[in-house]
């Protein structure tokens, strides 16, 4: 089973760019031909939700290496959401896609085990690589501990899967606890890098980078610029690219020479892209709203070439 | 709609306990009438676990305030077990329980908006305080920030549903972060305390509670004691109790002189009472498991009374 750090830089490099696609589908946002109608059910609106994601991850498929379903926006739908989300996950495993499940878990001992039993590995039933959910990395979130990661990374070493810790979010409130500066000189964010690259160095692979990677926002680029050295073994994944504002000058302090090392996900700016002006004009109208999709992703490709 | 933090001084005083039940399920340590056959498909495993919990909640429904189901394990189920974690939320509801959800969920912006309305509100389809999952309350990360909380907060007041805000775990590692001290002089979960007290005494009612609680772990008393201070106003949720190592004079030091103020969970200890020597005598036989079960349950509540 190749591990999930070196699948990446497989993937990155095949399609020639980091480009992860946030799959964060809102009902309210759907193109016209998809939109719910008032006083649509629950269960056609999360009909309409589905069919919108299988046709983003259509789209992409040939274009990107990587896409990132935010779990919470499938969770808001309740069970039948869930269970769309795992077809989606399934589909674009099937279509080549990477897929890292954004869903921020942490929790301590045997809770963490089982999260990550259900979310890393996207292999068939009955191989070490199986889990329900099929994913082949997750985010997660490091308050509760050091102690915490550990079956996730246990769990990434027995699956070829990966996890994102989350390090310095995009948020403006990052700053309330993650700049803290501690006795000790470094601020909690650069505490939980430390850690992080000290598990991803231990499994790196041929091209330098382990399977343990890094959230670091693109709304503070020097930042990223001082995580990319701090954590030389480590993938990033850059959210806040696009609609939350970060540029591609600042996204591109996070990727190495070899255009290696991070990965940058839009979410909004491309999977509504026939939202924006710009990709209204013809040929991408309304009804053929995947144009404007494909677009936008050409677009974020050449921006970051 | 009566805000969270009073429906649970009221659940409280009527059942003259703070005992939380944690359904912690695993399809190994079900009791013998309910273990599912080696060999057996995961939807039959699914549905031995869904008796279990229902079982779970008709023994302790009429002797404690509150359960809290735990997300990971019906998550590691994959779909089908968050179908049944959705029925046995409805369930404890039916049968008058407050429901706090273990999810630990955190994220920005929209991201949280669609948790907060996933899980918080325990009210009919069409009312405010309807959501999918259904839950009174949710426990939530602040590592992304306080800006982060505010949806959570927001969607608490409008629905009559409570947060937990993680603020000192019980697990070794949670000094990594959590213990570290800021150039303020406050530590990380001092800092979050201070953040959680000011959120909930902005909500506080008649008892002196309001609906934005903290997570604090039994296994450091002190600290437990110095938090009970700190956040007069605060609900507090106390894990570790029992099998983790948490004694009940450790817990008392949560609550207040009333017997208000926090809820003290056990899972293991109770859900899974018949793997215990001591609750293995006659009459607590295999096939009579729920009674080792309310045993207990009943020896908790003394315990802590």
């Amino acid at each position: 089973m190749i591990p999930f750090g070196q699948r990446l830089a497989l993937a990155v490099s095949q399609k020639k760019n980091p480009v992860c696609v946030g799959i964060d589908p809102r009902a309210s946002s759907l193109p016209e031909s998809l939109k719910p109608k008032s006083g649509a059910s629950p269960e056609s609106i999360i009909e309409s939700i589905e069919k919108f994601c299988f046709e983003i991850v259509d789209t992409v498929a040939d274009l990107v290496p990587i896409v990132k379903p935010q779990s919470a926006f499938f969770e808001e739908l309740g069970p039948l959401g869930m269970l769309a989300l795992h077809r989606i996950v399934r589909y674009a495993s099937q279509r080549g896609l990477l897929v890292v499940m954004d869903a921020k878990r942490g929790d301590i001992g045997t809770t963490a085990v089982a999260y990550a039993n259900a979310y890393l590995g996207a292999g068939a039933p009955g191989s070490p690589a199986y889990s329900p959910w099929g994913a082949d990395a997750l985010t997660i979130n490091p308050y509760l501990g050091a102690d915490t990661l550990e079956p996730f990374t246990q769990r990434c070493a027995s699956s070829g899967s990966g996890v994102f810790v989350l390090v310095k979010t995009s948020n403006p409130g990052s700053s309330f606890l993650q700049d803290q500066p501690l006795e000790d000189g470094r601020t909690v964010s650069q505490k939980v890098a430390d850690t992080v690259e000290s598990l991803s160095f231990a499994t790196r692979g041929e091209l330098g980078y382990g399977d343990i990677g890094a959230v670091v926002g693109a709304t503070y680029p020097k930042q990223l610029e001082e995580m990319r050295t701090r954590m030389p073994s480590t993938w990033i994944l850059i959210p806040g690219y696009g609609a939350q504002g970060g540029s591609a000058q600042d996204v591109k302090l996070g990727l190495d020479t070899r255009g290696l090392g991070a990965i940058v996900n839009s979410s909004r700016g491309i999977i509504f892209a026939y939202e924006q002006t710009r990709y209204q004009t013809s040929p991408y109208q309304a009804t053929r709203w995947t144009e404007s999709v494909r677009k936008a992703t050409l677009d974020m490709i050449e921006a970051l070439s």
